[in-house]
């Protein structure tokens, strides 16, 4: 199972490396960090650097791609080396994957036209410029294109993914190897939990004009 | 806010990253991964190399440090600089934090000892070594030191960190733009939910002798 996903500037960390946990642990997985060239790539913080393995053009046949969000999304949707490798390797995946606005770059690269998908909640009208319908959802499934709403949703989609690809118990004894039962101290992750002032806060942060 | 994040070969990545993505975004933080020298830190799986930009001997006064687990833990908790510099940044700190096995490592800095501490489910016995009390749950407070269970088990309790640092509206504003509102498709996520025979799999996968 060769798994690649792909990594870029101001990426949100998170989105790449909570599915990371799960899908690196599937049987025969040969999974790699992959960029437009080999070695560090920052994150938004700048806190974080994580290194791609590969480049690109070192990568032309997976039978699962991820692509994460984040603030470097603008920058990606322009990239055309990037948007072409995504058609390539989408020709012969098993699964096309994104996190958060990782759905976006997919929308981009022509992958999500007439296909229902997702992203981050404050982002989800963006889907229709690429012809996408969006749906709310944890994460969506339309065929072998799968999205995931913010950040943490990959964690579940990628769980998901682990039952489809390695059967059931394998995901659930994935969820039980990180001890997935998650207990937050508030119940505030979706914009209809939250207060209107921290909606409104989030968003403005998160929408670029 | 000065924060630092061990980082050590075959440590688990979203032991640390999780956390990260929240902690990161803490008003006036300036979080840092450190290791015991700079540059490339492979994780468990050998798929992920994340990069140390900051050596211990160049880090001596932290508000929060945070110490993930894996099955390099073993490794660190006999190395002498690691556990040196835990008990010097300890005197320092606000918090003094770990998820899943590092607190073991914790403990083996003699950290822990007379405190109530948590870990992944299945070491929690380990933590008497060091005179810790085990207690069960998603994150655990004695004073300043906070331990986390099990790899996704640090997102919650960055979350609880951040309540207190930031408060909570600024706690739940984070856990909104993470849109932290799991929905893993399995309730399988701790060994009491979990079948018999996965919890002795995975019981026998993550337990050393």
């Amino acid at each position: 199972m060769k798994i690649a996903i792909l990594l870029y500037d101001e990426m949100t960390g998170l989105d790449a490396l909570g599915p990371y946990e799960v899908l690196s642990r599937l049987p025969g997985a040969e999974l790699r960090f992959v960029a437009e060239t080999r070695g560090e790539v920052r994150t938004d913080t700048r806190a974080l650097g994580i290194l791609a393995d590969a480049a690109l053009d070192e990568v032309d046949a997976v039978d699962l791609v991820l692509v994460p969000g984040g603030p470097g999304d603008a920058r990606v949707r322009e990239r055309r080396a990037v948007l072409e490798w995504l058609r390539a390797v989408d020709e012969a995946t098993r699964f096309t994957t994104s996190v958060c606005t990782g759905s976006l770059i997919l929308g981009a690269a022509g992958l999500l036209e007439g296909r229902r998908a997702t992203t981050h909640w404050a982002q989800l009208d963006e889907l229709r410029r690429y012809g996408a319908e969006p749906v709310q959802g944890r994460y969506v499934r339309d065929g072998k294109h799968w999205t995931a709403a913010g950040v943490s949703a990959g964690i579940d989609m990628a769980l998901g993914l682990a039952a489809e690809i390695a059967g059931d118990d394998y995901a659930r004894m994935l969820q039980l190897g990180i001890e997935y039962d998650p207990a937050p101290p508030f119940d505030c992750g979706a914009p209809e939990k939250a207060p209107t002032h921290l909606v409104e806060l989030v968003r403005g942060t998160l929408t670029r004009s």
